[in-house]
């Protein structure tokens, strides 16, 4: 499809006057020059719409071609123009997951079917009927672990679309073997979706990207608004993607201070769930609940994720992120001094 | 709709530490933060999804509830959104006119009826049959003009949805007489949808809003991600409803350049269109191509807008934005020089 807007001015290394395309020709005011460089030279200009340098980066990271990447305004955004591209009457989703599964396909009127995890939070695939799509997180959030033991298991099922979440899937040490990424050009049906917000902590810009077989991206592209990715976005993605210091040194504090977390709350009669990724499921003791447990941390000066509101779960359940030692330290202190009482 | 994912950190005044959201809990790597001060703050916790500061302005600057106001990623996800929730069967769209109604008009399998405006680019009332939707821009793009002249005349047509594309009306000198917005508490069909990408040049950001009745915003909202508007685009569009002086200045710098151009156009025999906007279409002289020129001006390192890919328009039209004196007269003396030996 050409674009055919005008204004390609990011290709003409600033020797044009662009009277192609039409915005205020005056100079930024001082309140807004007050916020500085790099950013500056991305806020004004229309964001590149075929987002080039990135789609290049990700394609030879992966090994993918660029017809095969699609990105979006952050990953939540890619779910929506899925459902919307894809159109499906019936959708099959685990619970307890993401939320916004269910809302996006709440939207396009399709047909839900949740399927309940079993005690291990595995998703029992016998218990899948023959539905049009199905939705996972992979690992899953809120539980923290990979719900699909062996990827393959679910190419058997009679399903016309998968969508594969792998939102926090680089938190975890075998992400490689785990990811559906590899399996993209042996079965079409497969969609998998990744995200700047979680391993590299972008959640203010809002960008992410999915992978698919070359007809599905046609697609759902033709659903995308053309200039879905901003600017600061572009520029922040595009470095991070070089930092792989940054990744590595992520992933051996993560596991560090997650198992740090897991032994200091079962030491305090807790039941955390065992979680490849950057956060920890855990059941409450007999008799607490999770609001109550949130809002005596909450006048400690801390907030963990009240699960309550996932369908599949129940107030004897909260969610914790993964932080550095001084602040797992802190919270495991504060959880200390409440269980006296509580 | 409750919004159900936790990380409410931007209520907090930072005396909290958010246990509730799942990111990396690194520091940024040396390579992203030279990316500086203000926009730092706001690229890594999630953007308020219900971007409470710039809702409050909007809505005490039009004098119109919260409710009535819907924010999107550009007016572009807005114009999608709105098709994808509303679903008409039938869309009516003004030709010459942005090339984005059809496309999203298309996405949702709309069937698309094409108005071709008059011989002075207004809208020819009489020639629209029912229809679900009207989608016009207003003024114009790329003609410059209102091709509505009288804003009532088009309520007395049997239409279900108007969708009214504002993107350049501040750019207008009684815009506010204009302006469909007063209409909309009186007339529950109409849309709004007005930009931060044109008179605040905010392009690389990506933000714009949808004005309409209560009931029509929760509508369209149940189809819109969560987190669809960026941190750097909410400090930034914050910050310019504060540049009323900006404002009177670009409108007065508009005016007169918008003048300067079109005298110098008509003197060297091309025949500009009137314009209440930033921008001028003009037609060129017997022989000439949009192609050509837009080719010669280009190795002279000037680009304007070829305008023989909108429907309704052909070969013999261009397009430029009107900017300071000093880029105008390096344009015109450039179109002098070419217009000797073409």
């Amino acid at each position: 499809v050409e674009f055919e807007h005008g204004g390609y001015v990011q290709e003409s290394n600033g020797q044009f006057i662009d009277f192609s395309s039409n915005v205020n020709p005056l100079p930024f005011p001082k309140g807004i020059r007050r916020l500085k460089a790099r950013i500056f030279e991305s806020v004004r200009p229309y964001p590149d719409p075929y987002i080039r340098e990135l789609c290049e980066k990700v394609s030879s990271l992966h090994g993918l071609s660029k017809e095969e990447i699609l990105f979006g305004n952050g990953s939540s955004e890619l779910i929506y123009l899925s459902l919307f591209a894809l159109k499906p009457r019936s959708v099959c989703i685990p619970a307890p997951t993401f939320s916004e599964y269910e809302r996006a396909s709440k939207a396009i009127g399709a047909e839900i079917e949740r399927i309940e995890l079993d005690e291990n939070f595995l998703l029992p695939l016998s218990s899948i009927k023959d539905t049009e799509m199905l939705i996972f997180c992979h690992p899953n959030n809120p539980t923290g672990n990979y719900i699909i033991e062996n990827r393959k298991d679910i190419l058997s099922l009679n399903i016309r679309h998968f969508i594969i979440d792998e939102a926090f899937i680089e938190f975890s040490e075998d992400h490689e073997k785990r990811s559906f990424l590899s399996l993209i050009k042996e079965d079409k049906r497969i969609i998998v979706i990744r995200t700047f917000t979680k391993l590299f902590p972008l959640a203010g810009v809002r960008i992410g990207y999915m992978v698919a077989e070359k007809e599905v991206i046609e697609r759902i592209k033709a659903f995308k608004p053309p200039w879905n990715v901003n600017g600061p976005a572009m520029v922040l993605a595009s470095s991070f993607l070089e930092e792989r210091g940054f990744v590595e040194r992520t992933r051996k504090l993560v596991k560090k201070e997650r198992e740090y977390l897991i032994k200091e709350l079962k030491a305090l009669g807790f039941k955390p769930y065992p979680s490849v990724t950057n956060f920890i499921l855990f059941k409450l003791k007999e008799g607490q609940t999770s609001k109550v447990l949130r809002e005596r941390l909450q006048s400690k000066g801390i907030m963990i994720r009240d699960c309550s509101n996932f369908s599949g779960l129940d107030e004897r359940f909260v969610r914790i992120a993964v932080k550095t030692r001084k602040d797992n330290k802190r919270l495991i202190e504060a959880l200390k001094e409440i269980c006296l009482k509580y």
